[in-house]
């Protein structure tokens, strides 16, 4: 109940998400104050859990008590931060990554994060755009022996199409906002990954690493992993 | 009768429509310069009365003159102020206010603040998205006794149609501008609720946390209240 | 379970759902094919229940069984069927339809069937845009008389704000694809609507005459109506 | 080479895409001219192999000669074609279709047919929509036995975000074209399970049941599959 | 003709275009760097003219030379600066400039100080919106004196088709960016004021108060003004 | 009152608009059933005045009753109709009407059509756009004679801007939804009319003639013509 | 000068283009009635004159007078017409037209058409898309060989920046309409084009083959062609 | 391989694109860090080669070590950078880059400075916008004399199709970002200059200067160039 200005309980934490479905609940900080995200942090410091923390800035890290920023492992390119254990290194390479150009990385960090916090390695293939087609032609073997390939693009995303083409494996497109004009901040990238011509390319939103990633997971837990 | 550089006054102030239709003229401070706002508040007070003010940011009421910022209760989450005296509490809860997520909370603050300016009071139930149902699934009971539910929530909006299909209250969503990429500053979670597969849910604009309270009020009024 | 050409029943009726929120499962028919509509009816009849059936198109009622077109009271202009016994009329008159224009008529109709559906009678204001103010402003005495208002209107709506501005009752609007060009088959209502100068305007989708209804139905239920 | 009007042959089918990535070429019959899909099949026939065909209207089918007709196993509902033999059924049951409401079940049975098309069974589950959520959370235990959930949703596409975040499977969503105004086409519900705040979920283009199926297939194809 | 570093002249002035078609070459400072603002005045000066500048931020104003400080008077809410002599006032009110709040009154000011460059005074009417119709029906005796109305107005902009529907006057809609959401940054206000119900409202761009008092200055200077 | 199937009536004309505003109330056949439409010419038969219809498509024309039809002066290629008298011609020309090419003359049409019901005659120029350019710049000295400049023009819409910038007269811009792809059914010469680099060009919905016309009927009218 | 119902001549065609630019005009025929195209073959033919017809439909054809039918050469599946004498054919090929798959025939054979028309040849590489991209990069060192290349492709349209990437010579892509969903009728595809990450690569309206055609033409015209 | 904080390498030029296409890969600094901006040049510097960046801003540029400062010119209108040795400059001009209005010039100058990185020289023409035609028209036979014409131009973009109407030599569009309201950030541009009424204009993105130089080079390399 309220009087308009002493409000229930801001946070309800789904700390039984990872029992249920196999991923923890993560913290989108865009868009939350750092009081919240700072409240947030202390209710997962108090249960002994960890979190992954994505959209997570600079300046808000810088906000942190000191004994919060002790528990986080922060990169800055993917503005993820890793608050407390993460899970142990697997031995397989299940996943890789791929980007078109140098301004997608920090789409495809938040990818490997997101994976590494699970306990996930990636394969990464940086810079491979279709305007030099015979840097991604030249990968494509190592691509078939992973099981899923996250593709990462901005602009007209024509990357996607090739893999999904070379490839039988499972690709995740994400789009990026890279570019500029009909670019779109990300949306051309992401119809023409809708409507790729490679039949059975799957996609995620804009800029959403973090997102590919946990469908990964899912596959992954899906076959002896996880639920088995 | 201006010559370009001399105009009329700039402000007409409706003070009759509390009467009219139960509902005071609000001041949205957004779009208005720090010396508009300050010339409004100048009339309300010179004629005695109350005004709600919304999307008022911190450095904007740093610059009202001591004998306003006096007058005024501010809440900077919602960006929010009452100027001047405001209706008191009401015994009953008729209003409950829902979030899918603590990023949603600015939003129903607003609605919060504009309900407790005219006496009501509401049920907050915060942080109860779809991705962990169980948390909404158990305050259902709860808010079938109240009358209007305001269900605030961004990206998919996927909570307003799970209440409006467990529950027979007047629902009144809020789209919120959280999230990003395809949320498109909250037009996904306007089209979603607006085509929501619940029937009779009802829709104001994206992050109107304000134009919510109001129509609850409306609804209010109409049944017994001030206009019986 | 299906091997792809036998697959499982397709219709999954929520029979109890006027038990839970006070209104029956209604059945859209747009996007269904003859076959599907009909053994839906089938169901219905079998279960000595009534039905709703809304954009249902003339050819369609000639494709049904004699025996279903018997139990089916239909009206073209608002392609809505009442499907068995509806609801007995109420002695008041709690709702008020107002349209712009003649072409809004067939979605205000769906609104008035809808309502009748459940036993309730509506106020029919038509015709009275504001391009001709007076019509509008000598019928509002009338107005404030019932508890809600239902606003139908495409193009630029201007009737919303007019109606909202003038009137303490809830004011549902239900935007209409009517007109060309820029009214963009509704959008440009809906649009309006929601940025409407009046405060504590609702919405619900275009052209949506039976989810208006739907919203005054919880409204009417939740004072003293079917829930208490 | 050609002078304007006696041009180059116009298909080049990719007979060997089975051997590069586990799926045929699929003949999407939309947009192509009658004489163009009957060359297809005369290729197809000729090289003995088989083919999947979607978007196929009934008209289009009538038009065949009596040879490909007699090759072909058409289902009207989902639109599409078996041409010669598909392959035998497999005995595990890896994927489950779930539909919002009964306009879906055309979407729904391309995937089915496709999957089928190449070995695979797939659990049907319809017309358990969010309106009434207690007919899905009923069938959870169920689809929590498959790898692949494949949620086949239009409008606000809430369904989406239920079945995320109550499952750890992988689930595609399928935005469909049902519904008017505001699901413009299903561009909402595309946006809304892009924008879905269950974490993971997977998306393709809009009423594209077969790319739904093609990726499940790739996936399967990646665990122990076809590749192995 | 340049070796890519040493350009023709940026700038052409059309210095005969006043009489040409009764409006001088105005001066969008918006989108042009400060040194070809100044570039441009240089030219103004040596010829000899006048010029009104839009768009001019008080930070650009600050970078001019003094000697160009000095010939300048600038309007910060109108963001338009006269440079050089001005037209002496008529004695004549041809034209009202009506808007629906506060919010607008930068654009209302920005027609009132272009009208004013070129000799025509304007009556001012503020805050007038359709949410207090009252207001603004009291002024209509007025407004009938005058030839032309420019209607400023946001979000709905539903005082164009009041306006419209109760004046046989010219009226030219300037929708404004004002609001949020759905206001889409003037979007919502130009579409309403294009499919405006009262017929013969004409429209120009979003935010364009200059564009609207061009409007007005041909219409007067094609009945008996300058060309006469 | 209503019960859901025996409505109020439909129609409520505004016999007093052309007192009030110099117009009358025109009848927009399009949207509205043709039931309606007859009813409205009953009306307007008996109350002994006259009506334009526009959007009257020939079909709707052949369903009208023979004394209805008899009284109807029709044109197909603007599918207009003048119901009853119209005004006696004036002897000056005050309007031109100017078309970038053949697919325009439609809504030209609709245009000269309108004018002539009240009276006034119109100077036509036709196909004349810009690819051609000698074609329009021949007709200027003829263009500069009459007051206002009606310009119907799709696609890029350039013709618009050249019309405004070698011009004094007002400029009234209609854009139409002739062509294909970008040309988007007339948002493009809409947006890049509204944009013209020319100011004072002012510009009405697409396709709207009729519009164009009434907005050149309000500016003839407000000088020395009906209203003094 | 016109009375409303005699207009002026409705056609001003410009039969002194191809001395202007190398290019005659050509009749787009969609949006125009029977009896305005009629009337253009009328001038055309007592000019002895030739014309290209684009967006011809067939029964258009058929509506034409005998002698009219006799002059053309009519293309169903581009939909195009050479009426009266074409230019002798080139010996040289310095074109290519290559497309993604079968649909796109239409719009490609639109190229060639117009190309023919003018005299040149085309190669002409179909269903190449990049789903099958071998196919594609087979024919690379054939598309060396030209000097200009249209690429013709709906969807993703990822063809267009693999020839970009691969190939020095200009490269016109033309999206094509092709696809479902987010295709959004070619506005996909045209984004991706104009986003492509390979360089120079430019861009022709949505299915607009003829365009592309035209703008090869001038490239070839301005190097040692016609106006040399 | 990355355990998801060490990653492979980010950047993997191509630095044989110039002798596969007659173009350099050039950098787009936008949506790079300044990090990942100097590794490349130290990759460049390191080859032994140059290198044009584009979207540089100043305050990066400041960022730069000495060394790479040292190597680099820079030019802030256009935010272009020649990293190292450019081409000398050819004796013929083939180019020229015309501007609708002053705002465009730090596009077309990105333009300038393309070619001149590669040798070519161009004729640029500023601010010959429509709203003053004559200042445009007498500048067309110089223009007559080049073989491709960059046309520069934001808003309604006009001066495209007047260029393409006058001239048959190549025109290539450059939408621009300039104006506001229904400019939409060079959308309108854009769309305008792909409806050209004018035949074959070819388009590329908004404020791409960089792309269209890299067009009129392909174009020139195709004929006698670099590739003979």
């Amino acid at each position: 109940m309220t009087d308009g200005s002493e409000p229930a309980p801001d946070v309800a934490l789904d700390l039984k998400r990872y029992a249920r479905i196999g991923l923890d609940e993560a913290l989108l900080c865009g868009g939350k104050t750092d009081e919240q995200i700072i409240t947030i942090l202390d209710i997962v410091a108090s249960n002994l859990v960890s979190m992954l923390l994505t959209r997570l800035e600079p300046n808000v890290v810088e906000a942190f008590p000191e004994h919060h920023r002790r528990r986080l492992d922060y990169d800055p390119l993917s503005r993820t931060g890793w608050y407390g254990e993460i899970a142990p290194a697997r031995p397989t390479i299940d996943v890789a990554i791929v980007t078109g150009g140098t301004s997608d990385l920090r789409v495809a960090r938040e990818s490997g994060r997101t994976l590494r916090y699970y306990g996930h390695q990636a394969l990464e293939i940086n810079d491979v755009g279709v305007a030099g087609l015979w840097r991604l032609l030249e990968r494509i073997p190592e691509l078939r022996r992973v099981r899923v390939v996250i593709a990462v693009a901005g602009m007209d995303a024509a990357i996607v199409s090739v893999l999904g083409g070379l490839l039988g494996n499972v690709v995740i497109a994400v789009p990026t906002s890279t570019g500029y004009g009909v670019a779109h901040q990300g949306e051309t990238a992401l119809a023409a990954s809708l409507a790729s011509c490679a039949s059975g390319v799957v996609v995620v939103n804009i800029d959403n690493g973090y997102g590919a990633a946990c469908a990964a997971i899912r596959l992954l837990n899906s076959f002896g992993g996880r639920l088995t």
